[in-house]
């Protein structure tokens, strides 16, 4: 075993500083993490003052390099970081990187966010960070990476690239839904593990199996409940269901994946192990895979093409 | 011409006591109005109190018997009218007619709404009262009615019953994402008409005739603000297209109609004018009727089948 790293050996500091959180990692040579920091100092959270933010965050750490990805480069952020063309690899995406001096003499560099222009369009900003790490550590991977949450983005990736990808406001609508609606009267939040109910697992199949229009299933929330005698406790899942199956089948109906896709679901372990579950009933195979530590990847990834961190040896 | 009638001639006071709203009509024995009343004390802006609200409402007629309909025959109303099973003739939904006398001596009668018991269940309390209305003055009708608002009924009509039906929030989806997601920050109200403006039909037509499913078209409002520079006021529009086109692919995807029918919608104009126009595009001829005067005319008609009205003559 190698002796315990210390903070003197980190070189670089990558931080994820989306709306509602930062978290900072003080990296060694090797792209390592020997310490971390989170708070909840999201930039939907504090009002500018961006570098007195993250200096206090990394207060006890060494005056490094920083490299960050997420809404901080939105225009809402620290520095705009203008979106990269879709598709993208992960040299497109360090070429976007915009690099400026703080006040206090440190080097930042902030991670650009990708756009796709035609038709509609769609936006991603932190995302490719995690779908970069997620490159880096599987060099050979085309599949499909599902990146669940508030707005949920299915990626497609094709030779090292991000060649496609799609949002759905999954988590919002979520949210929204149990409680904002008039349906909030109809559910209830029992704890625990949404998608190990049977009622989540009928939701998904009747949205993504059986052909159920997710508008056509929403008034049925409360139907249940008025009629038959449904739980709010189990019908929450059932809601949770309904959205992530109806996201299941839509992205399935716009061409986003099918059978024989390799899989990957990058999150939060509970909203991971939901989408793996909803998936499995839908009838795919998935992986999960922690987006912290994707993330990560994707910053060390990064920093080594833009020489924030020494390449890779070995 | 005939003399005007006088408040003398009323013989029944028919009532439409909603959420948000009391709307009340001094009939005579042909069920003709004589004069209306309109309150903004709809059950969920009163604190109970039910008998006094009705009565200051109707203060200035003589007291006549009244038959009401609407949410005021909810659990949550004066007195409950359970549901009546689905489907349902104008008599199955006079048998279920509840009636008593108020503490000052007048008779009242309450609607009962119509609930689906197979499956997960629909229900509707008030709409049966309209489409008994429209089924009372075209007795040969056959078809699907469109009942269009905060929770849009598509009712099917065969043989002189409500043969089905099935409910969509559509309306309360709108104001959610229009006012409430993050959405609102892309679409803006100009006034006017949404439904005249290209981005409601070119909505409805990716929804209804395209195919895209309506929750693979909620983020691209937001990107077509932000990277196709649409207008917010462009925006708004698109956004009700998207929800009412979404609607009327699922219920033609759940076999709720299909071409060929005979179409009705039956609601205020501007909402009666969206639809006929997004069905429209989607390729569908309907006719519009007013919400007003088929609730008078559904309510005289449950009259006459309680011995409130005289029977019909002529």
């Amino acid at each position: 075993l190698a002796a315990k790293k210390t903070i003197g050996d980190g070189v670089l500091i990558a931080v994820d500083w989306g709306t509602s959180r930062l978290r900072a990692w003080l990296v060694d040579s090797a792209g390592e993490a020997i310490a971390d920091a989170d708070s909840g100092d999201g930039i939907g959270r504090i009002e500018g003052g961006h570098e007195a933010v993250f200096e206090r965050a990394v207060a006890a750490w060494p005056r490094l390099p920083a490299i960050m990805a997420g809404m901080i480069g939105s225009r809402q952020g620290w520095r705009e970081a203008p979106y990269v063309p879709c598709p993208a690899t992960a040299a497109d995406i360090a070429g976007g990187v915009i690099r400026f001096t703080t006040e206090r003499g440190r080097p930042v560099a902030i991670v650009p966010g990708i756009a796709i222009r035609s038709g509609d369009g769609d936006v991603m900003r932190g995302e490719e960070t995690q779908v970069a790490g997620l490159i880096a550590s599987a060099p050979g991977f085309a599949g499909t990476v599902i990146l669940p949450g508030t707005h949920s983005k299915w990626v497609r990736v094709e030779m090292g690239a991000i060649a496609d990808f799609q949002t759905y406001m999954t988590g919002e609508l979520f949210e929204l839904l149990s409680q904002k609606s008039f349906l909030r009267h109809s559910v209830a939040d029992a704890g625990g593990d949404l998608s190990t109910s049977p009622d989540f697992a009928l939701a998904v199949r009747r949205t993504a199996v059986e052909g159920l229009p997710f508008l056509a299933g929403l008034f049925p929330v409360r139907a249940r409940q008025l009629l038959a005698d449904v739980k709010p406790a189990d019908n929450l899942p059932y809601l949770s269901g309904l959205v992530i199956g109806g996201e299941i089948a839509a992205a399935r109906a716009t061409g986003r994946f099918d059978a024989g896709d390799d899989i990957r679901i990058v999150g939060a372990r509970s909203l991971a192990r939901a989408y793996k579950q909803a998936l499995e009933v839908a009838g795919f195979d998935a992986e999960t895979l922690a987006g912290d530590r994707l993330v990560l990847a994707g910053l060390t990834d990064l920093a080594r093409s833009i020489r924030f961190l020494p390449e890779k040896t070995g």
